[in-house]
């Protein structure tokens, strides 16, 4: 049986930025393709899969390749495999992460500090993306997709946000996600059902009074990935 | 970039079979291999994604021409790739269905009156699998994990059950998939919160009282795919 198929893997790499007015805004980063198909235009973080390490491992070091970032772990999106995805025909397998802006901020900084730092990686707000190459602007709607109905607020609050943060915090991250306001009261008490986060006995002072700080509740699992074994996810 | 990686699909079909004694158990197909690797054991219904067919299209393909099954829909499970699952380096994109007994009972006699029944395939009780070739028997549990874990109420009740079913029927096929007795009365209570199914005005007549006839609601999507494409996806 002989294929023409190649697969290739891709990573979607999601965090908050807070903006200069004080709102969040999902960024994630892009690269700038330098060979054709597609050069000239932004892609997501990617590559081949080679034949002696898992997709999972080619996905965590390409992006590592490309943008100097190594997120604790990857759960794998969805593998696309249309026929006309790509000029040649590929099966992309792609991972996605959410990590949080002050450990994008630490890690980038160490790879420029090697002197590796890639002037062809830029992150944009996902409202604002460029054209880009194959169909990852598709993938980057399935991702968007899955953030906003399946992902819960203890992930989220474990991806985005620190240790410990206010439900304000946590509500901020959502309408960022979600792309629109909450009202405070009901995402109180949906939060309070979930389970998923655990309130601590402290608070932070501030305006207009005291909030008190939260936790995600460790054992929710955060990538809920069953059975599957350590080289099938990047929980490693 | 030269490859040795070949891309492969598998299906794994689940349904509930009700034993002699009354009870309801999960059951799969699975294929005798007569060829090597694996040659006389047993593995899911699959075979080679080709060049110019999607990787749910090879699966529905495959999935018919060995049992002659032909779902309505076959959902995305996972890719699985580790380097060492094959004797020969084989990503396998695994899809899922959830099938009701009845359907597999009438395409299965279809499949044997055109005289393509094929001799080598069986259905096993997931309590009771043969020696499976690859990686199958891990792909099987990862499937069991997630229809235990994240398949709703109406998922189940659409696919395993007939248009109209009471709460005994929906629990047993619960306890078909969790392995374990389940309260009756919290049973109703998790389902009514859940709003995916809608009571009829019907009844069964029985023992040891009428029992109401219940419906899945439609509106709550059943394989929740979000913006994926129709060639990604088989709902078509």
């Amino acid at each position: 049986m002989t294929q023409s198929i190649r697969v290739a893997v891709s990573t979607v790499i999601l965090t908050l930025r807070r903006t200069e007015s004080g709102s969040a805004v999902l960024t994630l980063p892009l690269v700038l393709r330098t060979r054709e198909p597609f050069a000239g235009q932004w892609a997501l973080p990617g590559g081949w899969l080679t034949d002696t390490e898992s997709p999972v491992d080619a996905a965590a070091r390409t992006l590592a390749e490309t943008t100097g970032l190594a997120p604790s772990y990857l759960e794998q999106l969805y593998a696309f495999g249309a026929v006309d995805r790509s000029p040649t025909r590929v099966v992309s397998i792609v991972y996605w992460a959410l990590l949080r802006q002050d450990d994008v901020d630490a890690q980038s900084a160490a790879h420029r500090a090697s002197g590796r730092a890639p002037e062809n990686v830029r992150w944009f707000d996902v409202g604002e993306l460029p054209q880009l190459a194959f169909d990852h602007s598709h993938i980057i709607d399935y991702a968007l997709w899955r953030l906003r109905n399946k992902v819960g607020y203890s992930r989220v609050a474990h991806g985005f946000l620190p240790a410990e943060f206010t439900l304000a915090d946590l509500r901020e991250a959502y309408e960022a996600i979600l792309g629109r306001s909450l009202d405070p009261a009901n995402f109180r008490r949906q939060v309070d059902a979930s389970g998923s986060l655990i309130p601590t006995d402290r608070f932070r002072t501030g305006n207009p009074r005291p909030a008190r700080l939260y936790r995600y509740n460790t054992d929710v699992a955060l990538a809920d990935t069953g059975p599957l074994r350590p080289e099938e996810t990047s929980i490693r």
